[in-house]
């Protein structure tokens, strides 16, 4: 990422200073000097935070005024977060609900695990700010940068799917909360200065490079017909979005009051997901055209329809399942028809760095729903839930400059 | 194929002639040169065969002995069966057991359709025979060849996977009769002696050619591990020794009873399928190695076992679910640890070509279960069904002069 900053609008070396970004003490200029703390005394010791104490209801999910403001450590920065979006997963996290393997019952994180995650923790998984601290270690150049966070923590030397370490909101805090630390190789730089902060959050890490992963874990190619399941949510909005980039035609499932709002996405067609005779309902979009991919952010019920409409060698790849973990599965249809059925999640480090090129190149749009003051977490919780309007439920945080 | 008669144990465009087959009388050979039917007239005009009169348990299954022998079309052989290898498909089809995609308790045929298959029906996929007629078109140089028939009828120009167009046995008549007909591109030549009819017929198309395609489907390759399910059946113990081929290492599930037959077939280890804490037994089998892939026949409760101990971004495939065809999938599992489910049935035209390159290599040996002759199908199709021992049951044909 250093070699963003051998750029023409960077001093190499240099301190950048805009507007949004105090400048640092010459106590803390000395400190970076000596590489221990640099930049550090231009904000308070205390913030505000929406922290989640435990598995639970909304309850175990509190605003507090006095959380400590974390210091980064070496190779990491300081964001002062401005937006953070609303995903699935913060929900399903405090809830517990990811069940375990052995046990769909079992209350359990998303890694599954026997041991819950570590509480008290700061939800949040798709974070947009402004770096306003470095740790040791890391270029001055970071400083005042407005910067997306990648939700995931990819660990090299890992032999997880992906080298996937954890992601921010869990297994590290995340954008619920006025700061937030990030190692600087979370961060992609945002260069477009007409979308604001809660713009970018819709544009997150969490539902875009989820839909880019999944999009190229079904190898979805130019001309084929892709049927994208709960097209108004995030993931679902933004594989609309980068299922027509690839060329493809894009047929949408979603509720009739949203079906403008996909349209303008770039939906071909969009068939209301209640429809009571779903499967001919959409084969009257397709217009008898097969389908080769269906994505799915659904499950529940729905999960067979689409494997009923899938044409044979068809691929179904799923992210997320709102609607019903578990399913029935015909194992017949699977192997008669030739089926494959795809599991993703997150994605790599070079899905981030796709996703920060299409948002800079302004090849991808923000769909935001409804935005939040950070004190109103539960309300917008409970709008996300209620999935009224299509697209992102982001959280506005309070000292953010360009969305209050 | 006419390129196999160019070499030096044919004359090419003559008749060749084996003890096994009874020379054309004039009559025949003079319509042979008419062009019209060739090489008729040595055989009875009626057969013995296993006639399948509807949907139905074993009563709709008759062993008839005044069947009409059929004539050879333009493009087709006559085939004097001398064996044929029993299939799971050819009970699910008796018994209309495939379900719908709809209507999971549907009766139905494999192809799923609501018409069912025509009947009165021969069943029998795996035919292996001598030729002693030849249809219009049909070079003189395939008489007398021992074949195996390719189970699937491939359609070319369909956009169905893999231009299967049927099967024999089905849309087609099969083996369980003293002859069938099968086009010339349905044939692999045999060319080992030391294998009997019954024992090719052990290495039919039905099994091996299955798991051929569902091992390049799964993509197992070198160094890999793989849990085969249901290793002792036709299917599995042909996945068996096809992945050892890859060099792969194979972990089976088998009862006990058959576990030193696997191991004989080249299983590195084998569990005991029904042991009462199967993902732990099969973890110790594995010595801290994950496993890559999973191959499935059974499906029902081991189904979500076989996934809980894939590994991460790990690959399932089944061909088929003689344990259970609708099974709980938690669809948390296939997204969170980047699962692959893969369905496959039958295989291509290439697929067949390298499993009779690998018969005629000798690289693969045949598993025998038990043999039965035609007119103890019923006892052959419930020994099929009370899985004793591993490996194949064939039907041995009456007039068959190797095995009986």
């Amino acid at each position: 990422m250093g070699d963003a900053f051998n750029g023409a609008r960077f001093d190499t070396g240099g301190l950048w200073v805009t507007e949004s970004v105090n400048l640092p003490s010459e106590r803390n200029q000395a400190l970076a000097v000596a590489g221990v703390v640099q930049n550090a005394g231009m904000r308070a010791s205390v913030m505000r935070a929406a922290v989640t104490s435990g598995f639970g209801g909304p309850e175990r999910l509190e605003v507090l005024d006095d959380v400590a403001v974390p210091e980064p450590a070496a190779g990491e920065v300081l964001v002062e977060v401005g937006a953070c979006c609303c995903n699935n997963s913060d929900i399903w996290l405090r809830e517990g609900s990811y069940g375990r393997e052995d046990d769909s019952q079992a209350q359990a994180g998303w890694l599954r695990e026997v041991e819950p995650p570590r509480f008290p923790l700061i939800q949040g998984a798709d974070i947009v700010g402004r770096i306003v601290e470095t740790g040791e270690g890391v270029e001055q150049g970071w400083l005042g940068r407005r910067v997306l966070v990648d939700t995931t923590l990819h660990d090299a030397a890992s032999t997880e799917p992906y080298g996937i370490a954890g992601i921010f909101g869990s297994e590290r805090d995340g954008g619920f909360a006025e700061y937030a630390t990030a190692p600087v190789t979370s961060l992609g730089v945002v260069e477009v200065d007409d979308l604001s902060d809660v713009e970018v959050a819709a544009l997150g890490s969490a539902s875009f490079v989820t839909a880019i992963r999944m999009l190229k874990r079904a190898r979805l190619v130019e001309g084929e017909l892709v049927l994208i399941a709960g097209a108004s949510g995030g993931v679902g909005s933004a594989a609309v979005q980068l299922g027509k980039l690839r060329g493809a035609q894009v047929i949408a499932l979603s509720d009739p009051g949203k079906a403008n709002t996909i349209r303008d996405l770039g939906a071909d067609a969009v068939v209301a997901s209640r429809d009571l005779d779903l499967p001919n309902a959409v084969r009257a979009a397709c217009a008898g055209r097969n389908i080769d991919v269906a994505v799915d952010v659904v499950g529940g019920p729905l999960f067979s329809i689409l494997l009923t409409l899938l044409r044979p060698l068809g691929r179904y790849v799923t992210v997320g399942a709102v609607g019903g973990p578990v399913v029935a599965l015909d194992l017949r249809t699977l192997y008669l028809k030739h089926l494959e059925l795809l599991g993703s999640t997150l994605g790599t480090v070079e899905d981030f760095h796709e996703l920060i090129a299409l948002i800079n190149q302004r090849k991808i749009r923000p769909l935001v729903a409804q935005t939040f003051p950070l004190e109103d977490i539960h309300a917008a919780q409970t709008a996300f839930r209620n999935k009224q309007t299509a697209g992102n439920i982001v959280i506005r945080i309070a000292r953010e400059r360009r969305d209050n």
